[in-house]
């Protein structure tokens, strides 16, 4: 499968769209996995001093998305309709690197499993699960169920 | 159920704990529920112009954590485990309210889903559940499996 | 909304469709809500005396295809493309009961929450979220996003 | 790793733990990973002709209930807490495989995830995230958080 948007040209995007935030940078995107890194920041702690959930969940959700893109081109009204993430391990004080699989691309609803870890660790801080749902517009892209 | 803390406690905890965001206002809290409120605010709007998705996760998040303060007393240590969410509808422009209610308070897990509705509206924009690992030190205050 | 089925219909048609087996029986469904009552049988524990965790969520499964059933009316092929369970409590040695809400009824998929308690008892045993996808012909049935 | 109870050791007890059903046979289990199938069997069969969805539930909650057996030894009173599934393609008329992998074992928790594919096809049928307690008396054996 070729990438119908590039890594770049969806980091691009995703700055474009939110000026802001700071969103993730979009490393690797081919239609089949995407990796996104988020830097660490201190304005994003929680009491305990580990980095946010809400960090993680929003990584994880735009590491699906980067995969959406990359795999059906630019559709940006696709949007997730389930995420369910779980937290597995305090994050050591480092970027966060989020890797993105695709588990099913179908016509309505793309399916894809994210592992979040510490840059330089090796055992994940974080897993989730994200469906997102693609626009009619969207759909020729896709092979099927 | 008593509250071990109440709304105004946890909201000021929340305030003072996160001091470089804007965590959501806590408008109820008693140990069984909790009632949270996001402000309405453009610097959320992702691509499509609805709010974005990790404001809402970030609300049931909060929601969750206010109810365990308020069930178990000061734990900022609880942590979430797992965060499940579905995106029902596109929230209106408008402030998001999260209603949280207790499905269990373990010894070492709570669980709780929430309801989150665009303000005046009626039909949810979306579900989560949420579980959240209770530190030993705050297990005394849970009534049991 | 009326049901497009009633739950005696929709309880005759999972008796006819699934011959070798015991389906719940389906109490109600009235297009917004579903009641399914599984009775309690020593072949389904598991160890430690429990019912195990499968008949539980097959219980809220079926309460959820009750529940699309009496919303769009016959539409066997709909089918179930998420659920998410926590199980929560040690069930009684009774028959349990699995009362499903609509969360949402769109074109394409539906979502509802399902809370499973002991025939008697107060707290609940169990709650799942459930997504069917509907199946294109079924669609006229639902009222939108 | 080292398996605390070996693969075969592990279906003997389920075997003998459920002699009413059909547990899915235990392939493999190493503390890290564990690999059980399930027979393709009519009775399982829903409108459709699909496999049943309860029965890949069933098969992920086992291959994760092999996989922490494995991993902490003989501790039959470990219970599933979550289970998160996503259905993505109508399984073939084949035995089921379902592969689990640990994502953590932690003193309380431990996480898996599992891929379930058709016996000779490649993509995968379903996807299921598992949650199991870990009984205090297995804990010594779990690595920490």
């Amino acid at each position: 499968m070729t990438a119908r948007m590039t890594a770049s040209e969806i980091d691009a995007f995703l700055r474009e769209a939110f000026p802001h935030g700071a969103p993730p940078t979009v490393e690797a995107a081919d239609g089949r996995t995407a990796r996104c890194r988020i830097r660490y920041a201190e304005s994003q702690l929680r009491p305990g001093g580990t980095l946010s959930g809400p960090t993680m969940m929003s990584l994880a959700d735009t590491a699906m998305y980067a995969l959406v893109l990359s795999a059906i081109g630019f559709q940006p009204l696709a949007v997730t309709t389930n995420l369910s993430i779980n937290f597995l391990r305090k994050p050591a004080p480092a970027d966060l690197i989020a890797d993105c699989r695709l588990l099913k691309l179908g016509k309505a609803l793309a399916v894809g499993d994210v592992t979040i870890t510490s840059d330089g660790a090796e055992a994940p801080c974080a897993h989730a699960v994200v469906t997102y749902s693609i626009p009619p517009a969207g759909r020729g892209a896709a092979g099927g169920a």
